[in-house]
Formats: structure tokens, C-alpha cells, sequence
């Protein structure tokens, strides 16, 4: 199956993106053919800072590579290296309805939020339907605020079609099941929204810190203590086997230990969890013309995708005259 | 001066046309650097027909240079062969205002007539404004309609200008002067949409057919005529010499000839005076090739300016990463 993502380069990535998504993606590779991109044409919606834009592009291509995104398995690009995809946006325009944009969720909570009402955040429901169609996907995973513009991008294709013949395979989303959700530090869903998340990547001195403001219950350190309900056990059985998930259990109930000794505990096992992540991380910090070269040839195999289908298109549509 | 035009590939060429436009440009020519592109992507926006499409650019081709666009002075293309102008076109949308573009009359103008209000209607004024920032133009000949499109331009390419500094050269639009009216056969002003129109090319059979729709009044054969507001001497004196106008109104003021022998007169006219060009054409009509070769060439020309222009853009928005 051929599997698509778009990555949306934002920054520091958290638990939260961990195991919401970025997990699913790297163990999905063994077994389908994995398009994922990041999305800087759709950030520029929201971010003018160039530079900043920059930074974010490379630091997302050089965390996912580091979690373990395999440019020899996967295809992995920039989405402005395929301007294919641009002309597609332009020919699917004719094909999107006003009303279908005027509906759009995204467009509506950004603006309500203050978000300056430009035609890039209105329309971008049409970009990322120009990106799905392109590369004709089997199955796309999302969050459930991202079935709207799925539904979106089938309904254009569905429009596209009924002119032109089965250009677009009709896409699908998949809402993941069994996606653990991570507490943030408050015991709120770790969101940067919120400011309550443990950073994958960082120095290890501000994670202890950052770890040891998880919000506990206030009990004696004699006590036995609660862990169903507890930010630190629910988050750190996120890393752990069952074998170690009944032994931390054991330390709440027995009582003798605080909330401190647990929270180093989670320390550690992040910590070592992340390790290897952070040795690959820092290689390609070390060697970011590698990490280009990657994008390069990730954008050469995505090319020969879209180019077959965007020759399709330009043929229906009379852009090739 | 840079002069920079759109040609709409709308079909066949009538009167109108030539006197209100292309014999403008065509003058133009040989005091400034002419860039003339032919906007097939823009005609997207109300037409899904592939192959009329690809009629329609190559008619627009063939008839332009038929009529005297020099591709070894000028700069003549079609605009999907330079696709930077899509990249700018994104760029451009997050300094776009969803008001500027409500307040857009030919969006309003097209919706009221019952075309369906798509994103490419909607969003066209930005393609539009993409199309002339690229080229930087010192002067964008336009008629009364298309004012605001280059104040639209003008607007964004203002925001986007505070955003980053001196990217983009501020458009200014020049409304021709002294453009004598065309008059249709019905003495409207002619326009395809009155169905009042002469064309440029045709069959000479089919020529006279329409010149003999001209209405005029009724008058006895032998009586005097008034030629000042009479269609077939206004649509006449366009072609005509002073001599040669002077002559005419003593044929209409001494009587003895009827407006059939006027429109026999005014029928010879048009066809000597487009001969050269009907001959021009008839070659190109033969030498579709020569035709596609001399719009590559053209696009090549037209991307040397506007790669420069699209380099700056990346750097500053952070798209070249």
C-alpha cells in the first residue's frame, strides 16, 4: 500500500508527535511504500521569517531522518523541490467550488483565532488536495481534524474526474486506533499549544527539568501511591514492556518512594530511549549536505510519480498544447 | 520601456481587437521591450475543453504573429511554459487579502452572470498579479476593465515589498489614448459578446456576408448621405488616409451611390489591408512547428527574466532551504 504523509515543519518535536504519529510512520515502512513529505509551501500560510522557514525545513528533514525515516525504503522530499505540484493546484482550482473552501474548518478556527484572512489559508485546502492527488495514495493517516480536507481533496478529484475520465485515484484517510495519548506535563494531551511537552530532542539537563514539573498528587513519601492517574507513570509506560510496566507499578503501591524518584526514573528511560535517535540526530546535524542530498534524490524518485500523472493532467486539461 | 501584455486565447480575431489592441502593441514593438504571453491558464478558469483549449493557443499563436509580433524583438510566450509564475503565485497568496480579491469586479461581474464561482474565478487576480511581478514591467497597457487587476497587483506586490524590501518593481497601468472606437455591425461598440464583430481572418465569401449586415439608414439612392455616424464609414475611415477619407464622404455627400456600394468599398478595404497578414498567416497556419518552436524559444527568453526574479523570492521567503 502505498502510504502518504505530509510533515508539517514546525519545530521541536515532542512525545506527544512521537507517538501520535511518528512512530506509526517509521514502523509502517517494512510494509508499504511510504510518501512523506514536508509541507513548507503550506507553513509559508502562516510564517514570513525566511530564514526561520529554512531552519524549520532542515531541522524537520534532520529529525526525521534521525527517528528513523529511511530515504532508502521511503520517499522523502521537500514539497517545493516538485513543483508539479503547483500546476496540479492551479488545475484542480476550477474544479473546487467556492462553498466547499467557505466550509473548511481550518480557514474558519485560523481566522477566529486572529490569523490574518489571506488567500494562502483559504486556499490550502487546494494545495494539500493537489498534493494528496498527485502521488495517487492508497491510504492517507490523520489526526481527525485533518478529514475534512481529505473529503475535500476526494471531492475535487471526484469533480476532476467527471470531466475528464479516471485521472485521480480517490484518496482515503485512516484515523489511527490504539494511538496511546500522551499526557502532557499538566496531564492535559501534550500539545505545543498547550506549552506542556517533553521535547525528543534537546539537552539533557532542561528534559530533567522539564520532566520534574510533571503535575503530581500531593502523598507522603511513606504513602503508596496512585499510578493509574499518574502523569509520570502514563507517560513513561508509553516506553516500557509490560514486565517493566508491573514493576514500576509495584514501586507506586509500596510506597517508600516519591513522585522525584519516579520522574528520574521516566528521565532515564526517555533518555535512553531516545539515544540511538540522538546519535543519528547528531550525525546529521554534523552533515547537513547529506541531509540535502537526501532531499535531492527523495525529490528525483517523487518526480518521476507526479510527472506521470501532472502529463495526464496537462493532456485533459489542454495546459500541453 | 518594458511593455508587458496578456493575450486571452479567446478565438477568432475581429476588428476590434486589432484597432483597440494588437496594432498597439504590435507598434510598440520597435521603441520597447515587448513581453506578450499568451494565458492559457488563466483561460482554465471558465473553459474545461482540453482540445479547444489547445486550438485556441495555437490560433492565438498563429494569429498574433500573423499580425506582427516579432519574436526576434519581442518576448512571446505561453505562460504555462514558464511555471515560475505558479511558485510566485503561491508566494504572493499569503500577501493577499481575501478582501482585495471579494472586492474583485470581474470575479463579482462573472458569478452574476451565472459562471460558477470556482477558486480559479476567485483566485485569478493573484495569477494575474503573479504574471506581472515576475516580468517587472515599466507599463502594462490595459483597457478600462482591467484597471483594477493592476492595482490589485500593485497592492500585494506593496505588502510583500514591506515584508522583505525592493523585490518587486511596483506596476503601473497605461489606458491607451486616442483608440479610436471600433463600431460593430449594429453600431454598438463591437465585441464578441454582441455577436457584432468583423474578423480579422475568415473566409472573404463570409467577409462580405457580415459587411453587408452593417446597418445603416434608409435613405433613396440618388439623396445625399451622412456618413459621420454612419457604421460602415467609421468602421471604413479606420483603414483610410486623409485623402483618402475626404474622398469617401464626397461619394456619401453627392448622392448617386447607395451604403451597398459603401460596404463594397470597406469590404475591400479590410481584405487588402489584412492581405499581408492573411498571407503571414496562411504560412504559419502551414508551419505549426515553426510556430511552437518560436513560443519555446520565446519561453526560454521569458524564464532568463523570470528566474532571476523567482531566485530572490525563494531566498526571502525561505522556500530555497
Amino acid at each position: 500500500m502505498r502510504v502518504f504523509t505530509g510533515i508539517q515543519p514546525s519545530g521541536d518535536l515532542h512525545l506527544g508527535n512521537y507517538f501520535g504519529s511518528i512512530k506509526q510512520m517509521v514502523d509502517a515502512q517494512e510494509q508499504n511504500e511510504t510518501f512523506a513529505f514536508i509541507a513548507n509551501y503550506h507553513a509559508m500560510t502562516s510564517l514570513s521569517d525566511g530564514e526561520r522557514l529554512r531552519e524549520l525545513t532542515m531541522q524537520a528533514a534532520t529529525d526525521f531522518l534521525a527517528l528513523g525515516i529511511d530515504p532508502n525504503v521511503s520517499t522523502f522530499w521537500v514539497q517545493s523541490d516538485v513543483k508539479e505540484v503547483l500546476e496540479l493546484y492551479w488545475a484542480l482550482s476550477s474544479f473546487t467550488p467556492m462553498g466547499l473552501l467557505e466550509r473548511a474548518h481550518s480557514y474558519k478556527d485560523k481566522t477566529a483565532k486572529g490569523i490574518a484572512a489571506n488567500h494562502s489559508l483559504f486556499s490550502y485546502p487546494v494545495l494539500m488536495a493537489a498534493d494528496i492527488l498527485l502521488f495517487s495514495p492508497d491510504v492517507i493517516p490523520v489526526g481527525k481534524d485533518q478529514i475534512q480536507h481529505v473529503e475535500i481533496a476526494r471531492d475535487i478529484a471526484i469533480k476532476f474526474n467527471n470531466e475528464y475520465g479516471e485521472i485521480f485515484k480517490l484518496p482515503e484517510y485512516q484515523v489511527a486506533e490504539n494511538v496511546a495519548t500522551v499526557p502532557g506535563i499538566d496531564g492535559q494531551k501534550m500539545s505545543k499549544s498547550y506549552g506542556n511537552t517533553v521535547n525528543i530532542f534537546g539537552e539533557e539537563k532542561k528534559q530533567l527539568k522539564t520532566i520534574k514539573k510533571i503535575v503530581t498528587e500531593n502523598v507522603p513519601l511513606e504513602a503508596p501511591k496512585e499510578y493509574e492517574e499518574c502523569n509520570v507513570y502514563n507517560m513513561a509506560k508509553l516506553f516500557l514492556n509490560e514486565q517493566e510496566c508491573v514493576a514500576l507499578q509495584e514501586r507506586y503501591t509500596q510506597g517508600g518512594e516519591g513522585h522525584g524518584h519516579f520522574k528520574l526514573y521516566l528521565h532515564d528511560v526517555i533518555w535512553e530511549y531516545f539515544r540511538p535517535y540522538r546519535e543519528r540526530r547528531a550525525y546529521f546535524e554534523k552533515n547537513q549536505d547529506e541531509v540535502r542530498d537526501i532531499l535531492n534524490s527523495g525529490a528525483a524518485k517523487a518526480r518521476v510519480v507526479a510527472s506521470e500523472l501532472i502529463e495526464k493532467v496537462r493532456s485533459v486539461t489542454g495546459i500541453k498544447y
